[in-house]
């Protein structure tokens, strides 16, 4: 592929871009919202390719069915969405055998389980390398949604729990042990992260105007933010929480982080939301920044911060 | 994989059937049915492997792109909902660029403006070959969802158009022009199948009891719908619709017909829908055999007929 993943995405954005009103969400968002009944449906897919997300003999088949249902579950919660049904689409090699595919489906039921969820169907394939394709339904309440557009100046940059932990603890798991409990936990939460759902909901209810998943890097991600809303943002490099096993630059280039980024219109939401956070689930929400006017990222002291994360087509 | 595909259908079944109220249909036919809001929601996913599915040399992106939805559709369809909103997961390998993968969307866009659909979302990623993983989520009205596990003694079996068509133009494309019309016309079914969404509200509204469509050849997909029924059906060979470039071979084990398969309870049912389907749609509906006691297929001499349909797995 020629263009980058984003120019890619924005060609096909408008290729399929069109207005409709029973589309709440289209394309470009974390997930699509449609109306449904009485209520919004949340629909979004995500695929797990062997070799490009994962490596068979570094992956056990439970950890990584448990991901592929968490990192679509992830972006649900990033529009403040409640996960209901799964379908995965599998694509096995001859490398695999039934008991793999067992444990794989056993990984995914476990994640469904902790969300609520069920899965629902899918379809089996051959294929020379393995694809889990998941797709996740889910609702919100009709015009609820947290889309990544609604970003204005003023508003307060927030971001749920730690970043680069998944970065770090991929490194580490390359690596031989004895590992730190940092970087065991590095490990554990790069095979098995989990969607923040709960948090989304509070950080909604608080007033978040933009939200979606950190999962590119923080710079990555919130530069595709600003462009969504139309602003820049003032990035505030010293108040990142980085996971104690990763570094700065783990935080803001690597993945798979699933941390949900959260513009809130004034500070004192963010201590609000950020009492409740810790109250209910044990999460910290850190204030990293603030949307301003203009584009792209910046400094506290106006040098501009590099959006250097994870491209799939770098 | 050491067990055919639908011994791996089965043991997949086993772990994750459970009964739930909001779930009117799960994991074991075309599509899932689930409840949201006031309706009933269809859900269904499939995938095309490059390799399995089709050959890149072989196949234009645009065909590509508009079968992967319509083979979709088709499972919707099976089930008498009607399709509304489409996402893809996408997996692209180095050897297509932005072109080809902008004349897949347009294919698959193309589809869904037959449908009077839209494709609201997608995920694309890296890896050594490409994979579309589209999911399908359509309506139907609450309790009106035609399963595969509704068949009973007696009900005569239906199917729609012509059989074979696909395995037939297959080979044709395989082969070198000069084509006759008849292969012409084979070559584009298998290029371009047309998901039978209408026809099968027809068949729906004249009682049909079970439906599926025809998509891994006859005599296996009719041997699903008898195991998921618990029955068994004469099959009558010499009232087989085949497509006047394929042989009943082709029409009994080849796949990707898309023709719709179903369960009426009389022949009077199966004049009245029939008339309807050759006014509304110009498709012909052909009774070709008898639901009965037992298991497994015979013909109307009393031998097996034997289920070699397309198994993923063998």
């Amino acid at each position: 592929v020629d263009l980058t993943e984003d120019e890619l995405l924005d060609a096909i954005r408008r290729v399929l871009d069109e207005p409709a009103a029973e589309v709440v969400v289209g394309v470009g968002d974390d997930a699509a919202v449609v109306k449904a009944g009485s209520g919004d449906v949340v629909l979004t897919t995500d695929a797990l390719v062997e070799g490009t997300h994962f490596e068979r003999v570094l992956t056990s088949a439970r950890d990584l069915g448990y991901k592929s249902i968490q990192v679509n579950v992830s972006d649900v919660a990033a529009m403040a969405g409640s996960p209901r049904y799964a379908l995965c689409a599998l694509t096995l090699s001859e490398q695999v055998d039934a008991a793999w595919t067992m444990e794989l489906l056993g990984g995914m039921r476990e994640a469904c389980a902790e969300h609520g969820m069920r899965l629902v169907g899918g379809n089996l394939a051959r294929g020379s390398e393995i694809t889990l394709a998941v797709t996740v339904m889910g609702e919100v309440a009709p015009g609820r949604a947290v889309t990544r557009w609604g970003a204005r100046v003023g508003d307060r940059v927030v971001v749920t729990g730690s970043l680069g932990g998944a970065t770090a603890g991929l490194r580490a798991s390359r690596e031989h042990p004895p590992w730190s409990p940092e970087e065991r936990d590095a490990i554990h939460r790069h095979a098995r992260p989990i969607a923040r759902v709960g948090e989304a909901v509070v950080l909604s209810h608080h007033g978040a105007r933009a939200m979606m998943d950190v999962s590119d890097g923080l710079a990555l991600d919130l530069s595709r933010l600003c462009a969504a809303s139309g602003v820049g943002a003032v990035l505030d490099l010293e108040a990142v929480p980085v996971h104690p096993a990763a570094t700065l630059d783990d935080a803001l280039g690597g993945g798979e982080d699933y941390e949900l980024l959260a513009t809130v219109p004034t500070s004192d939401a963010v201590e609000a939301a950020g009492a409740e956070l810790a109250e209910t689930f044990g999460i910290p929400l850190t204030d990293i920044g603030a949307i301003v006017e203009g584009d792209g990222l910046r400094d506290p002291r106006g040098r501009p911060v590099e959006p250097s994360g994870w491209d799939h087509f770098r």
